[in-house]
């Protein structure tokens, strides 16, 4: 797979993973909790979530510097049943709450079948699919529901911002094809896919975003003067909806209105809700002919014919897992004005920059 | 909330289930069952899903007389752990099995605080909504997801029709508020929506269908030549694929080139699947509270300014909501397409018609 080499310059998921940990460490993060974070968010580069890696360490330092975060967290099970647990993620990082959070519902899983494992005092993790994917390990199914940390999207015609584009993932795995893995935003385009257009200079195609007359905004730069589009319209508007509720209200999280726009404001404790359920495989059948089974429909989809216009069908999940390969393999490609902005966080923390 | 009136004559929800139940009956479905499914069916029709109540009789009897459903199922419990269930619904009528596995669902989150219960072997089971309310009088919310009986849609790209609308159903309930209730397709309509927009001698929008060429399909008569469109294109098509292999491959039941389109072939048994989670409310706070923050979300969301060209912001399930409102107290109003295909098979059955 070939990607536009076109002002980027390449780094291996080493140096970048070194790089985050040192700026981790230097605002005063422990240096296992930093390994942890920085590992987490180098994968987010390696999968090809641009928008989630090290793009957001810029942002992730501010919070820590302002007092946004707390470095010595007691993440905590607060509640516990046997299909479910509420954990309070005491402000950590999100990435350490949530890795807490994917490990007890495995955990949990092992005894119950299937597990549902709630947030709240959380923080943004990055990628969805980093946590659906966990249990895939375990020969289970991951399935992953976030509040976004900024609300871009109103409820279905109106204009208030109430709602986020509450992203959902879900990981199932196969024998010999990969993982099939959804990580979509309930919005036709990511915020983070603003932000990235915004530093790389790019325009917005029409239908990502509206403006507050209803028309068609397309320059990122007043990303601010409009919303986000759901998908299906209503039907994107009642997902973000529900996953709001099931993420954030039913776990004591901040939704609507009491969502923190984290771009803005990096003070104020977020209160981010997040839940993971985790699948066993092994409680419904035979881990081993289910994974075949997955197998069959992977290979049915890509064998469809297709439409003019298309080369192939897509698996949800495989261009990801192609920038993997490509991206273990030679490293993460890094725009300019992004490793311009990493120099400057580098320079500030008085670290060596990525290199 | 006024309904159209033109070609339409309401009858009383009692009239309705009391002839499903006659017809049910007259096909030799024992007489509690199907006092069950008609009260289910008649459910359908007041909360407005016009496309999954009464309007599936004919499909249902022909179903029974073709000898592709069990009238003396042993539906039962084959897997089991404290966090989840598999049910074998023995090929039973679906909305028996549903609600099999919605008690069981329900009573086993009171012990596990979260349950899933999957299906395989069941059949077709009327509104997703329907199930996914279930939990509300507990407490609970309910969340519930099918594999359609019919393949509609292709995967993104493609033109093999390998996936159904595969919809999701979430309720959640408020304290003073009504609940609020998604129910969705993965498509930009239902195929339920194609169905009645032929016997009601109705155009389609654009964006509904397109035909193999990618070009707009509007005649709902020639729906066979083209397919259905998922919301957001490939997260339509991405959500289609993961509710498949959760609600069928985990379990067992059809999905992909397996599934029995039930419009066409009503001798084989369908091996549908559906899930179920009941998630107890109070396993992760106080209800009280819960259902109050539900109504502040509730009403935040209904009071924001609208965009030019809408009157107000509806919540999911609202417009359902307001036609149970009318429908309770004014009857359920039935198109004469439906009423003479209804005569139609009363007559075939030597039972007096809905009158």
């Amino acid at each position: 797979m070939a990607e536009k080499a076109f002002d980027t310059k390449r780094f291996s998921a080493g140096a970048i993973a070194e790089f985050i940990q040192r700026a981790l460490v230097a605002v005063e993060m422990p240096r296992e909790d930093a390994r942890i974070v920085a590992k987490l968010m180098t994968e987010a580069d390696i999968n090809g979530s641009d928008g989630h890696g090290i793009f957001r360490l810029p942002g992730y330092i501010r919070r820590i510097k302002e007092g946004g975060l707390n470095l010595k967290p007691n993440i905590h099970v607060e509640r516990d049943k046997s299909g479910m647990a509420l954990v309070d993620g005491d402000n950590a990082q999100g990435h350490l709450v949530m890795r807490y959070c994917a490990e007890l519902a495995i955990k949990k899983a092992k005894d119950s079948g299937v597990a549902w494992v709630g947030t709240h005092h959380s923080n943004h993790a990055g990628p969805a699919a980093l946590y659906a994917k966990m249990p895939l390990a375990e020969d289970m199914i991951g399935l992953y529901v976030a509040i976004g940390n900024a609300n871009h999207l109103p409820p279905w015609g109106g204009v208030e911002m109430l709602l986020s584009t509450n992203p959902i993932a879900i990981a199932v795995p196969g024998k010999n094809e990969p993982a099939i893995v959804l990580d979509m935003a309930t919005t036709v385009a990511a915020y983070g896919k603003v932000k990235t257009a915004v530093q790389r200079g790019e325009e917005m195609p029409e239908g990502w975003m509206i403006d507050r007359h209803g028309q068609p905004l397309t320059d990122p730069t007043k990303s601010d003067e409009g919303f986000l589009m759901p998908i299906g319209g209503p039907k994107g508007y009642g997902l973000a909806l529900m996953f709001g509720l099931l993420a954030g209200t039913l776990n004591g999280a901040a939704f609507g209105k009491d969502v923190v726009d984290f771009n803005v404001d990096f003070k104020t404790p977020t209160n981010t809700g997040q839940f993971i359920v985790a699948i066993d495989i092994a409680a419904f059948g035979d881990v081993d002919a289910f994974k075949q089974n997955v197998d069959h429909i992977y290979r049915a989809m890509k064998a469809s014919p297709t439409l003019p216009g298309y080369d192939e069908v897509l698996l949800p999940g495989e261009q990801s897992h192609k920038k993997r390969q490509d991206r273990t393999q030679n490293g993460v490609p890094i725009h300019s004005g992004l490793l311009k902005s990493l120099a400057k966080t580098a320079n500030e923390l008085g670290v060596v920059t990525l290199e």
